[in-house]
């Protein structure tokens, strides 16, 4: 993830995996689970960017990107993200929801010239 | 969207149009206009549902499911979001992303009658 919360993507077609989810209160080795998932998720082939944002009331939303199926499937399938993914589903979270969805389009403003007047 | 920010969609297939944008500072009427667009979205045919969150660094993704892309396009040419999404960016945003995407399969957990216990 860039430093402005933006991944910089190729042009469509890709894949978007959106992960929102509550969290429980406490922290219960959550963070550094993320930070260590953030690192592995960018060394998977096929990776393209992630974006994530979780407010104060503890609603999230991820939106990793992927070049193929495949690269989804590896992702899931890397043991250590399945151990994080159990540890999500027993200490973590609330409720989350899983949905995999191929981006056809995509679009961006204002430009980044404008943006950069505003940093 | 739901109190517990989850939107409650149908099985796949369907659309997302997932929003990612980082604000500038100050509300500059983004909080009433925010209201109002959640209110008209969800009287357009063929929506499904949103879910939305943003960070304290003012960093948000909202995603928002629809049934078709006849019904994105129906939600884009409304007179009044046209208006709003031109203030967003002459005034609301330094920059966003928007891609949309076809939603080919989705999951969730941990179960909702486990999820209750911690509401």
């Amino acid at each position: 993830m860039s430093d402005s919360g933006f991944a910089s993507l190729p042009q469509p077609p890709y894949y978007a995996v959106i992960f929102s989810s509550r969290r429980r209160d406490g922290d219960h080795g959550y963070a550094e689970t993320a930070q260590r998932m953030e690192q592995l998720v960018a060394q998977q082939p096929g990776f393209l960017g992630v974006e994530s944002t979780r407010d104060a009331s503890g609603f999230g939303i991820t939106v990793a990107y992927f070049d193929s199926e495949a690269a989804i499937a590896g992702w899931r399938n890397h043991a250590e993200h399945a151990a994080a993914r159990e540890r999500g589903r027993n200490q973590w979270y609330d409720h989350y929801e899983l949905r995999i969805a191929r981006v056809e389009r995509a679009y961006g403003g204002p430009r980044t010239d404008q943006a950069s007047l505003h940093a």
